[in-house]
C-alpha cells in the first residue's frame, strides 16, 4: 500500500519540537538507526548509539536537545525522543480501520447485543446476553462467553477466550490465545481426593490495559479478579484468581502471580519473575527478571533474587557448597571465637 | 438469574454439621468474610481471620467447632470448613447443564460415534473415528483429532484441542487453550541437522482430571505419557512426552516437567517448579514454587531451592560472592588448619 | 490400520548398517526396550540400558558396533542408532498425507492464493493477500493473518495464529495454540501513561523450523524477529521481538527470550532458562535448565546457574545467610589479616 509522506514542519507541527536542516523533508515510516531506508525517520533515544548516525540512512532523525548537534541530518528535536518516536509511529501505523459488521459465520447467542459499529469476524461465538461495544473489533475464531461485556474500541485478536460473566473495558487489546476468566486453581482435600471449588468470581479487565498473547488472567473465586486500567501484560503471563493488579503497572512475559496476591500502580516486574499467593506489592516496586517474590513489599524500590551464571563446571564447584552454607557460617563463627580467645591470651 | 434460597437447617440435613441460631436462616449463595452480603453464607476455614467475622454482613457462617463461639451469628459448625464450603458451593453453583445436541457449523469426520446425550458446540472440529461419551460438553472452538476417545460427563471449555489418538477419561474438564497430545519434543542430531523423531506414543487422561488454561501435556514418543485419575494441573503446565503423574497430584500454573519424568501420587508442586527429565519423585512429596527437582526424590517430604531475593544492591553485593564460593570455602579451610597449628605450638 | 512389515534385510538396505542374525526377520513398528511387542524392533542408544536386551521382547533391535553382542536377538548394527532409530521410525510413521482441497467452512480472504495442492482444514480463516504453499496443510481452526506467507510442505496443527504480513517458510511444522507475530512488548512511559509502540516488523521463520504448542513469538518493532532453518522450539517458549535465533539451535520447553537478543547456531538451552534483552549469544553455548543469562555469551561451551534444592528446612538454614554472603566475606577476610598478624608476632 501505498504510504502518505510527511514534512518534518507538518510533524512538528502536530507533535511539537523543532526542526533544524531542511523542515521539507518527507518521511513516510519510522526505522531503526541501522536500518532505516532514504523517506524513513529514525530516532536516537540513548546517546550510546550516536556513533550509528553517521551511518544511518535514514532521511531524518528525532533526537534530544543534547544530542542535537550530533548529526548535521534534517532532525526534530524534542525531550523525549522516545515517546515521540512513539506518538509518531502510532500516527503512521494507525491500527486497521473496524470495519462494522457482523461475518456470517459468526454464531450469535441470544439476547447478545452488539453494536452496530463493532466488527465481528469469522468463526466467532458470542453467548448468549453478551455485549460488544461500539467500534470493538473480535477477529476470528474468538470465544465470548455468556454475559460477557466488552467495551468500546476494544480490539480482541484471533482466538481470544473470554469466559461468561467477565467484563472487558474500553480501548483494551487482547493478543490471540489469551484466556480470561477461566476458573482460579481452588480445590479441597477431603478423603483422598480433590473437591473443585466453584469459582464464581469474574475477571475485571480495566480500561487501557494490553494483554499479550496466550497469556491467562484466570476468574475469582468467589470476589474478582481486577486487572486497573493501563495495565500492560506481555506474553505467556499466569494470573491467578482473585489477583488484583495496579493501574498502570507493566509485567514481562512469562511471570507467575499466584492467588489473592495484590500488586501496586506503576510496577515492572521483569520476565519469569513470580510471586507467592496472598501477598502485597507497594506502589512503584521494581522486579528483577527470574525473582520470586516470597514475601510482601512494602517500600517502593528494585529488589532482585536471582542465582548468577557462570560456566558449568565453576556452577558446580560453588554451588555444592550452598547446601552447606549454614554450616560454614558457624566455622566462620568458631574461628573468630578462637582467634579472640588467642589474642586474648597473647595479651 | 434468580437463584434458590436453602434454610441452614435443609443445608445440614444435606451435608452434615449443626446448626448454631437460627436455623430457619436463608441463604442463596457463598461470599467472602469481607464481601459477602445478606443472603450470603461466608466460611472461616482458618482462626486466624476470625477479627473479620464481626464485620462481616453474611447472613451465616460455617466454621469449626474450635470457632464455633467466634460468633453469635447463625452458624454451621462442622469438622472442615473448607471442604464443606466447598461442596456447598458446587451445590449452589452447579456446572451449566449439557443440552445435548451437535451445533449445525460442527464439522464431524467419518464414523465418529458421538453420544445422542453430549453437546457438542459452535465450530468444533471432530476427527473420524472420534468417540464423545454421553453427558460430555465439547465447546465452541474445540478440536478433536481422529480416533481420539472421550469419556463422560467431560467438559471441554472453548477452544481446547486433543491431537490424534489420545484418551481423555471420564469427569475431566479441560480449560481453554490446552494442548493434549502435541508431539514431544524429540530430535536426533545427525551430520549437522536435527532428524525429528515421529511421536507415536499418546496423551492418556485419568478421570477426574483437571488441566489449566493453555496448559500442554505432550504426546509420548513411543510410549504414552499418562496423567492418572484426581490428578489437578492449573494453567500453562508444561508437561513432556511420557512423564507419568500419580493419582490425586496437584501441579499449580508454570510448572515445566521435563521428558519421561515419573511424579508419585498425592504430589503438591509449587508454581514455576521444574522437573528434569527422568527423574522419579516419590509419592507425597512437596515441592516449593521457582524449585528446580534435579535428581531424584526417594522420599516424601517439603523440597525446596530458590534464591531469597532483597534489594537489588543488597543482592548484587552477596550474589558476587557466588562465583567464590567454593574458594571462600578453601580459605575458610586453611584458616582453620593455620589457627590449629598456632594453637598446638601455643602447648 | 494395517502396517506393512519390512525385513531387516530391507531396512540395511535403505538406511545402511549391518543386520546379526535372521534378516528376514520382519517388523512393522518401533518399540521401546520395556514395551515393544512381537513385530516390533526397538534400539539400544546408551549401553547403560544393555542388561534391558535379554527381557526385551521386540523381535529385532537395533544397536551400536560396541554393543553388537550384547545379545543374540536379530539386529542392526549401524554407528548411530538413535539417528537410525529417528530415520526408520520416520519411514514408518510417516505424516498424514496432504489432501489437497479446502473445506467449505474455511473463509478465504480477497486475493489469497492457496496452491491448488495445499490443505485448507474446518473453520480456517486466511487473510486478504495471504499465499499458501504446495504441499502445505493448514488443520482446522487455524488463523493466517492478511499478506502472510507459509511455505511448501508445511504443517499448521489446529488453532495456530499467524499475524498479518508474517513470512512462514518450508517444511516447517508448527503446533497448536502457537502464536507467530503478535506485538512484541513495546510501551513508552509519558506523563504517567504507556504509550503504545506500533511493532510494524514482521516474525520470519525459516526452512524446517518446529514450533511446539503454545510457543510465541513476536513480531519485530521495527526490523524483523528472525528464527534461522532448522531451529527446534519445544512447547510454551516465549521469544521477543527483534529476537534473532541462529540455525539449528535447540530451546526446550518454557523458556523465555527478552527483546533483541541474538543466540547463535546449533546452541541447546535447557527448559525455563531465559535470556535478558540485547544479550549476545555465540554459537554452540549449552545452557542449563533452569538458568538466567544476565550478559552475553562470547565463548562456547556449557554454562548454568541454579540453586540447588534440598529438604525445605536445609534449604531454609542455608539460604538465610545468602543475605548476609558479603558480611561473611568481610568476616574472612578480616580472619586471614589478624591470624596473618599473630603469625607474624609469632616469628
Amino acid at each position: 500500500m501505498e504510504r502518505t509522506a510527511y514534512r518534518l514542519a507538518d510533524i512538528v507541527a502536530r507533535f511539537g519540537g523543532q526542526v533544524m536542516g531542511d523542515a521539507d523533508t518527507q518521511v513516510r515510516q519510522i526505522g531503526t538507526l541501522e536500518h532505516a531506508a532514504a523517506g524513513q525517520i529514525t530516532f536516537l533515544a540513548n546517546a550510546k548509539y550516536r556513533s550509528q548516525l553517521e551511518r544511518s540512512h535514514a532521511s531524518a532523525v528525532i533526537l534530544s536537545k543534547a544530542d542535537a548537534d550530533a548529526t548535521s541530518m534534517p532532525r526534530i528535536v524534542c525531550d523525549n525522543p522516545y515517546s515521540y518516536f512513539a506518538r509518531l509511529s502510532a500516527f503512521l501505523n494507525p491500527l486497521p480501520e473496524c470495519i462494522p459488521g457482523i461475518h456470517p459465520s459468526a454464531v450469535i447467542g441470544k439476547d447478545a447485543q452488539i453494536s452496530g459499529q463493532a466488527h465481528i469476524g469469522p468463526h466467532v461465538t458470542i453467548g448468549a446476553g453478551a455485549v460488544i461495544g461500539a467500534g470493538t473489533v473480535v477477529m476470528d475464531g474468538c470465544s465470548i462467553g455468556e454475559r460477557v461485556t466488552v467495551g468500546q474500541h476494544t480490539r480482541l485478536y484471533p482466538r481470544v477466550t473470554v469466559y461468561h460473566d467477565c467484563i472487558v473495558g474500553n480501548h483494551v487489546i487482547v493478543h490471540s490465545g489469551a484466556v480470561i476468566g477461566a476458573d482460579g486453581f481452588g480445590i479441597a482435600m477431603e478423603e483422598g481426593r480433590w473437591l473443585k471449588i466453584p469459582q464464581i468470581g469474574r475477571a475485571v479487565i480495566g480500561d487501557h490495559v494490553e494483554v499479550g498473547a496466550n497469556t491467562t488472567i484466570d476468574r475469582g473465586a468467589l470476589d474478582d479478579t481486577v486487572i486497573e486500567e493501563g495495565v500492560k501484560l506481555d506474553n505467556q503471563i499466569q494470573i491467578a484468581h482473585n489477583v488484583r493488579i495496579g493501574a498502570h503497572t507493566a509485567i514481562a512475559g512469562c511471570v507467575g502471580i499466584a492467588g489473592s496476591a495484590t500488586i501496586g500502580k506503576y510496577c515492572r516486574i521483569g520476565g519469569s519473575a513470580g510471586i507467592l499467593g496472598h501477598l502485597q506489592i507497594a506502589d512503584h516496586v521494581e522486579i528483577a527478571s527470574f525473582t520470586l517474590i516470597g514475601k510482601s513489599i512494602t517500600e517502593a524500590g528494585s529488589y532482585a533474587g536471582v542465582f548468577p551464571f557462570s560456566k558449568n563446571e565453576e556452577w558446580r564447584n560453588n554451588a555444592v557448597h550452598l547446601r552447606h552454607l549454614g554450616d560454614l557460617v558457624k566455622r566462620v563463627k568458631v574461628l573468630e571465637k578462637e582467634l579472640e580467645s588467642l589474642k586474648g591470651e597473647r595479651v
